[in-house]
């Protein structure tokens, strides 16, 4: 019998076997450019100082660009530093499977690619590869490792940034074995940063550890070759059940075809009911005046992570439901961050609304209820569930470029916007990733 | 009450306050010395070219010394190759509390002892304090966690690194917390990779990352304030149940005062029984016609782990407690790595000698029993425990000074060796650690 971690990598590189088919490359290509928007848009957090500070050597080889950073460095510190812009704002794409998906392989694949002047279809599939690997590698522990404090984003994203680094270096079998060994000896990451700047930081170190590995492993570097099955590997040293059958199921697209992306700029949890506040909005034509009443049925736990009643600032706005859900029935846009302020909690038509809401807990279901009563008696009602895969990619795609266009517009000239979207959405075509890479470089 | 993280920092700055006594300075200085020369004699190691090719970028600044290498490097990356190196031979230094005390914390202290300019005495202080973090933590943790597969050198010694580099840094306590926070999210190593490359380059990662945390939290990055006990922290992740008040316990001398020192470059379960025949030849004045039974007495585990009954092979030779207790019985030099050749394996004295040994388990305590039979009747016993922190540390100075000479001959001078030797037994007297840096950089 073949060792797990050769079963496991057999099942990833079926994929690299056949042409990426359109559903899973379509949003394989959303999820990059949703990845590129927000690390643009984190250019101005305080993590990029000292990140660039202690890890972008002066006079190290221009290999790769730091997004929006008007620099560039080694691949492997590019790798880190994106790889922590692209999460530092919370705002990137999520997978149930294993968590973030894109956060620490995507800024892997671009800065390899880029360093190797690889080709666009190179840098899509080793980016989808990365997703596969993480994806099922999550499927086999995520769960008992999440609940033990793992950050799973982080700890199992390094096996997807090195399969991800592992592709573009044409690693065969073997080698790949022992990168996953490398992968397993540097995958690190805790929940107990969440909140802090140990959040995004452990997610670009993954990137890093995952590129690191692959890069030793074509150098001829030894390590565990079924780390993620053996006494003393990765695996068990993490969890004590693991869901091998799940991990190894044939499939019929890709996982990154599941990508799910935010859209506003609120705690997760309002998601689901701005989401259904929209719907009603664009299906019935009211007047705000006419709303009489508003009752939003969510999760039990979502009473106590984001139901502020009557918030104060804009922070507090964020985790509202009430406000969130008024911003939304009032047609605001929820996607734009400076949206949630203080002078937003003060304004008499969102308080006058929220005063109308009810808020109740339903134990039924990951979705929320939305219904608006007018003062005419009808009732408008809708149901959303954030985390079911869009089947409309025409309409994700409008979303993630618009998303994109608002979180690029503050680095990037409206022409250069234009380009990389059109860039991305072909990029299976592109012979080479450094002329876009050369537009994320800012200005 | 202090959070847990706040009250071990305490306990470990504690020996900071006070001037660093001599018997633990004494053998601080030892560890050091004794790791500089495994770690020069590692310089030819299959893991130096792929680590120089993926880590040493050119034209990085030249921060710090890669041992024996003929060249300089960023600190942080300077701390991960001369931390691998440190570790290649598996000749380092050896503590009970943690595992290889010195191997992921001395890299640290001198690369960044080196970028600043520091002092002998700061640098010296800044390893015994990484080494008593290492301690501590390896106190509260590291039994359960080293059985679920952790390599503890590597996990726990990133503490031990972030320790060190912080002291260097003059962070104060509230800087300190962040960084063990973010050594928390970094730390990583497994037992799966023993008897691969990935065990050095797991410990040369602990010491990068250790150093890492530590520039970072200077620069204001935040983290898991309590990483050692909050509910998502390091601690909780990796075990059930930790010793706490072994870990604050105060202490008459450092951790470091305990460490141990490697002498023969054989199996580490063969070295008890080296010692016992070295102490029968020292103490005997036979002639090696005159033995006529040789009765060699272990734990139950070295039966099966290094009694190899007729080693063909120079690697065998290591593995075999006949062998090496008639290498020793005959006064041939066991720190000699040259000595476990196949050419050993063949020699006629060796293995007539081999001939006349048994070998029994006993389960009582750690130490080896050798009893030596003469045709005369006359019979010599020696117990050797080598896990017994030397009492006679100027009889332990001549050992690891006769060791380093030894390792460091391949690559510095007569002349560079003396002078070493001379600096870092009076390293708290050196004005800057440059002087002894430049001697390490090889020829």
């Amino acid at each position: 019998m073949e060792a797990y971690t050769t079963s496991f990598l057999q099942a990833v590189l079926r994929l690299r076997e056949q042409a990426l088919f359109p559903p899973a490359a379509i949003v394989a290509k959303q999820c990059l450019l949703d990845w590129i928007g927000v690390s643009l848009a984190a250019r101005n957090e305080l993590i990029v100082r000292p990140l660039l500070d202690t890890c972008a050597a002066p006079g190290a080889p221009h290999e790769a660009t730091l997004l929006g950073l008007r620099m560039k460095t080694r691949a492997i510190d590019a790798a880190m530093i994106n790889g922590a812009l692209g999460h530092a704002l919370d705002f990137d794409d999520v997978l149930r499977t294993v968590g973030h998906p894109s956060a620490p392989v995507a800024p892997v694949a671009f800065a390899l690619g880029e360093a190797h002047g690889s080709t666009g279809a190179e840098v899509l599939l080793a980016f989808v590869l990365g997703v596969e690997a993480e994806s099922r590698i999550g499927l086999l522990m995520a769960q008992p490792h999440y609940e033990r404090g793992g950050h799973t984003t982080a700890t199992i994203g390094t096996f997807g940034a090195a399969m991800a680094a592992g592709h573009l270096l044409d690693l065969d079998l073997g080698q790949l074995r022992h990168a996953f060994g490398l992968a397993g000896i540097q995958a690190a990451g805790l929940k107990g940063v969440f909140g802090t700047m140990g959040k995004p930081f452990q997610v670009g170190k993954a990137a890093q550890n995952g590129l690191l590995a692959a890069l030793l492993a074509q150098r001829g570097f030894t390590s565990d070759e079924d780390t993620l099955a053996s006494p003393q590997g990765f695996t068990r040293a993490h969890v004590d059940e693991v869901d091998v059958e799940s991990s190894l199921a044939e499939r019929d697209s890709p996982y990154v075809r599941d990508a799910l992306f935010k859209y506003h700029a609120a705690c997760y949890l309002t998601h689901n009911t701005i989401e259904a506040a929209r719907t009603i909005r664009q299906a019935s034509g009211y007047s705000v005046e006419q709303i009489d009443a508003v009752e939003i049925c969510v999760l039990p736990r979502h009473m106590t992570t984001c139901n502020i009643e009557a918030p104060q600032t804009g922070l507090e706005c964020k985790f509202s439901l009430r406000m969130t859900c008024a911003m939304a029935l009032l047609g605001e846009d929820t996607s734009d961050e400076m949206l949630y302020s203080e002078a937003a909690a003060q304004r008499h038509d969102l308080i006058a609304l929220c005063k109308r809401m009810t808020v109740t807990p339903s134990a039924s279901g990951p979705a929320s209820r939305v219904q608006v009563t007018l003062n005419d008696g009808r009732t408008f009602t809708a149901t959303t569930d954030v985390s079911i895969p869009a089947e409309d990619l025409a309409a994700q795609q409008n979303r993630v470029e618009s998303k994109f266009r608002r979180l690029a517009s503050g680095t990037l000239s409206p022409g250069a916007i234009d380009e990389i979207i059109a860039l991305v959405a072909a990029l299976e075509l592109q012979p080479d990733v450094r002329s876009l890479m050369r537009l994320l470089h800012g200005s």
